[in-house]
């Protein structure tokens, strides 16, 4: 059955040679292609131009000799049901239709077409769409954005909307996170979410799922499908749609009937599904999956060097579930010896802006520090808000960038120490505004995130994001191996 | 009564003469008020140094021949005492003691000492602190970080966070916010937060207040500074300590008793003060409320050019309490006339991407869809997601930039009509990562925001910091103008 599936879909993911048909010198589809593997395995049909990008174009698809198992649809909407019939004619296994203008605009004439095309399609070819990016995979080449990593990895995502699907694989670079698969399926009259759900369940190189769905039209189905992949990985969701309002603008985007709040938190809930609450947590928190051991309780460390900020992030803690507890009695014995008090809170959280200067070797290293809170029995995560770096300049001058240096590496000690042989997870926050010009400030933070990337922990440029992240790892976690 | 407090409180905040006790080569208070107009009025003393940053350094106070009204207290712990007697036998009028090691560690011979501070100081001098910033005020020259900007503006910051207040005084200028005084406060022996605020009521500088406040040894007394507060002009406040742990957390950083969070909800509400959830928030709402006319009502006009985004920011407005509701009949009849019907959605929220690309004077530009949105009677508000500006690059190539002008023009006119004609506010959101490395993405971003900033428009990177910084303008005009 696993292998069958797989096999099946095998036209979508591994196609042997593929098509635009709509082809031109600006098209998304054309340039990604371009750029990946299958440059050599693509072929572009378009009635206008004899080529493009230096490749040839064909006036049909019917003119092409070469066996295709799959095509990007990327015409006018009412010239859809034509090209699929040459599709199917050529043989053709798959279909992503690009083209929208069918039943998300709400007219009759287009609801009346996109029922055409089904109905052309029906047993003889596999649709993707329309209304939708379709199918970024590296491992074979699909794309959809020449912006796209070539880098394979953990992540599968189903995606109802287009944007979010391009999201994905432009800033996963950002973020370091790769993906197996990437998916937007649009309005979905052939193809639904639960297909694309239990293909990326039996996918073995999808470890995490990651899905945005608006509504679906087979609640039963889709049950059973976030069941069978939750039992097997973790799916991390958002329903958009949750409220009336976002449910009519849903309508109006995919055509989709969204339901009640009530019935897809209580079906999130039921199998075990992490639902989150807008785009931003969405991929925060795939990121924390893809990098960190799932906390074992809900005890979080705050590492810091603000007192106002020890203060808001233990709130901003509690409010979604976690605990900022008191560490144990030895742990503060241990770290009185080797942090001052003044300027300093020594406890949980721990504000002290001294171990971020010292990189002596003498103890009271930063290093030191998470290594005492990381064996507290307390304690099950911790959050290093590494707020200072960018003060750093400001009282380093130009000695900063050596002193970072020392800084990093004993910070990653540390860090290292504590995922790897105690098993607790660290999340890193290194706040940043996207929109600050100070560029050593700039340069200072993306030096510490790459270093931090790079040994693969979760970084964030926001204290919040870095918070709802871990406490998503902690409910899923809590859920699954009962705590 | 008015003149009277704006009279005593003159000596704080703007001083004849300053001095800095423990002054150093790299201390951050002696680097600030070099940097300002103060300069000449600045007197150092250190016995350690003869000269810093070619000042010449006194050995004590009582050394300068100079009459000195304001000094910056920056020695260890222990010597505060001391030090404050010779500033009183100096006839200082007010001290700022930036020192920490006081009854915020928790330890008994800490809240001794601080309790010897407070003797000696006992209607003798004003004091500010200890453990804290002081003051910044570009009117005067105060100032604790030489980044802060010597432009004056109407945001009064009244912080229990050395933090905080350094936050609001650095990066005021990415957001485009500035300030009449950033108040930082810490353990409050003396001169305490209804102080402050009462003082910032009747400053006719100040426009608008910002408060983080841990906790109060007189509610009675903050519930009437307060009033008096809101009465006279919008007061934004974050409560640190807002849970148990956050409160524990709390008496730790400034030695507060925090209470509990019904309490001060309870507080905020009855008083009119509107209540945000963290630091980014805080400084997000300010933003909007200095640059925002109130929207009139809870109905807002998303402008996008995402489906997803639209159904996704439908649902975060709604439930921080706005509305997206439908649009006029008429509204959206006038817009299909100038917009294509295949891969946008007309109406509310409106997702059509080819307005961003039509710069022609040709109707369809966004202007004129924004301004046909503005006249609509159901909508009090605008948010404007400039979520295209991060793909333009992709499909303009080389004229991207000759394009964004273009579109930025049009986009400015649509939104200054809104705003200054129709009274209405516009919200803009160019999502942008703090980590992107991709250099024309973030210096394309960045041209948008700086044209909107120019503009006096509040612009943030991310979508749900403008709905929440939007449904806070509008709590509060539905108090105070009883909607």
């Amino acid at each position: 059955m696993k292998a069958e599936r797989l096999e099946e879909f095998d036209c979508i993911f591994n196609p042997g040679a593929v098509a635009v048909i709509g082809a031109s010198q600006g098209d998304d589809f054309t340039a990604a292609l371009m750029s990946t593997k299958l440059r050599e395995n693509l072929f572009l049909v378009n009635p206008k131009y004899k080529e493009i990008l230096g490749k040839k174009c064909h006036a049909s698809i019917l003119d092409i000799k070469d066996e295709i198992d799959y095509v990007v649809i990327a015409v006018p909407a009412s010239l859809v049901p034509k090209v699929l019939g040459e599709c199917i004619e050529k043989g053709v296994k798959a279909a992503h239709i690009f083209s929208a203008g069918f039943s998300e605009t709400g007219l009759d004439e287009r609801v009346r077409l996109e029922n055409e095309v089904k109905e052309v399609a029906e047993g003889k070819i596999k649709l993707i769409g329309p209304n939708c990016m379709g199918i970024y995979c590296p491992k074979s080449g699909l794309s959809f954005s020449k912006n796209s990593s070539p880098e394979e990895g953990p992540v599968g995502v189903v995606s109802q909307s287009g944007t979010f699907a391009i999201l994905f694989a432009m800033d996963g670079k950002i973020k370091n996170v790769t993906f197996s698969k990437v998916i937007s399926y649009g309005n979905a009259i052939d193809l639904d979410c639960p297909d694309f759900l239990e293909y990326l369940s039996d996918d073995p190189e999808t470890k995490i799922i990651a899905l945005y769905i608006e509504g679906t039209t087979n609640g039963k189905r889709l049950k059973s499908a976030l069941d069978k992949a939750t039992r097997k990985k973790p799916v991390v969701a958002l329903k958009g749609g949750i409220t009336k309002q976002g449910s009519r603008a849903a309508s109006s985007h995919t055509a989709s009937l969204a339901g009640s709040p009530e019935i897809w938190s209580s079906l999130f809930k039921q199998t075990g599904v992490v639902q989150v609450e807008n785009f931003d947590e969405l991929a925060d928190t795939i990121l924390a999956f893809t990098c960190s051991p799932p906390p074992q309780g809900k005890g979080v460390s705050i590492i810091t060097s603000s007192g106002g900020f020890s203060v808001t992030e233990t709130d901003s803690c509690v409010k979604v579930g976690l605990e900022v507890p008191q560490l144990e009695k030895k742990t503060i014995a241990e770290l009185r010896k080797i942090l001052p008090a003044a300027g300093t809170s020594i406890g949980n959280p721990l504000d002290a802006w001294p171990m971020y200067y010292n990189v002596s070797g003498m103890p009271g290293t930063i290093s030191d520090v998470i290594k005492l809170i990381a064996l507290d029995k307390n304690i099950h995560a911790l959050i290093v808000h590494l707020e200072e770096v960018r003060y750093m300049a400001q009282v380093l001058g130009n000695t900063t960038e050596y002193h970072l240096k020392e800084l990093i590496s004993i910070l990653i000690d540390g860090c290292e120490h504590t995922r790897d042989k105690v098993g607790k997870p660290v999340m890193i926050c290194i706040p940043l505004d996207a929109y600050s010009e100070k560029e050593d400030e700039r340069r200072y933070c993306l030096m510490v995130k790459k270093a931090f990337t790079s040994q693969r922990f979760p970084v964030y440029s926001s204290i919040d994001a870095s918070i709802n992240a871990l406490s998503n790892l902690y409910k899923y976690n809590k859920r699954f191996h009962n705590e």
